[in-house]
């Protein structure tokens, strides 16, 4: 998507080799107007599959996953990462490793929002090594459900986790794949 | 707002005396069409308001701020409820007690994203002690910004959140204010 790279390329403070902010639009401020354009490309990416719900994990997938259902017109689910007494106790849950917060946490969908009647579209914001996709697959997996795919806002290329899933044969589609950065330069892959 | 409070009526769960469950339109499960409706129904309230920002918390209220700001065209400012990485040190911290969640947590919000120029209008998904929406408010102080007034999807009336606020000259709209509930009968406070 030619105009997120030209914002990334533009608008990014890399850290380091690892850390790439885009928290003025993305996952932090969100830059709604420029949100509704992800939501229509990846409407555009996937429209050809019989979605029945968007699952995406708290919280900043949540914003990504309700503009591309404005388009689909499908229930978002957004897995939830920790206890909460609203919660139900019947829930698919998943346990999931996260690098940016250098801890472990149980994901959890409620049973009565997917089920095997459901083809899923996985949306986040950030694929690095892919742990929270992993788990939303295992989720959407216990459920009986069947996967149409996995819409990535960014995807840091130079990290395992879209090879792997592309190595698992699942229908990966990142707006912009960064293939290597430092604070100078961000490269991006050909797509 | 009429529908709002049919859809609690016909189809919440209450547990106890305290627990409204809606997850399977609001704050688990999204229903994004219903939502819209919420966003159009918050800009016809606030629309006279020069508003620049919208303020919530992750992760519940992030999916009504976005569908508000859809019509106001103004950014989404999500404040985080833990240390990640990824977050700037520089944030206007405010610490608050959840009664959902038994646990105190740090609200954060980056200086980058409120400043003395902003007029805010704070969404969230619900009202009931208020602890999280006076954690807003003492954000948007602390930015020396402006408060244009508070939305909330569902307020329990019956807690002390909303009419402590009201006591504070906080311009506070709530789509449905629950007088009181059990498993058998939930009752509005007329509007």
């Amino acid at each position: 998507m030619k105009l997120l790279k030209e914002r990334i390329r533009t608008e990014a403070t890399v850290i380091g080799s690892q850390v790439l902010k885009v928290d003025h639009f993305l996952n932090h401020q969100v830059d709604v107007d420029f949100l509704h354009k992800i939501g229509a490309e990846f409407y555009e990416r996937f429209k050809d599959e019989p979605i029945t719900k968007i699952l995406t994990v708290e919280a900043s997938g949540i914003a990504v996953a309700v503009a591309t259902a404005w388009f689909f017109h499908v229930p978002v689910v957004f897995a939830k990462k920790s206890d909460s007494r609203n919660l139900d106790q019947d829930t698919y849950t998943s346990e999931v490793f996260s690098f940016t917060r250098n801890n472990c946490y149980l994901m959890k969908v409620s049973w009565r929002y997917l089920d095997a009647q459901d083809h899923v579209l996985i949306i986040d914001d950030f694929l690095a090594k892919g742990r929270a996709v992993q788990g939303m697959i295992d989720i959407v997996h216990q459920a009986g459900a069947s996967l149409a795919g996995v819409g990535i806002v960014i995807e840091k290329g130079f990290q395992e986790g879209g090879s792997q899933l592309r190595e698992q044969g699942i229908n990966i589609s990142s707006l912009a794949i960064i293939e290597s950065m430092d604070e100078n330069h961000i490269e991006f892959r050909d797509q």
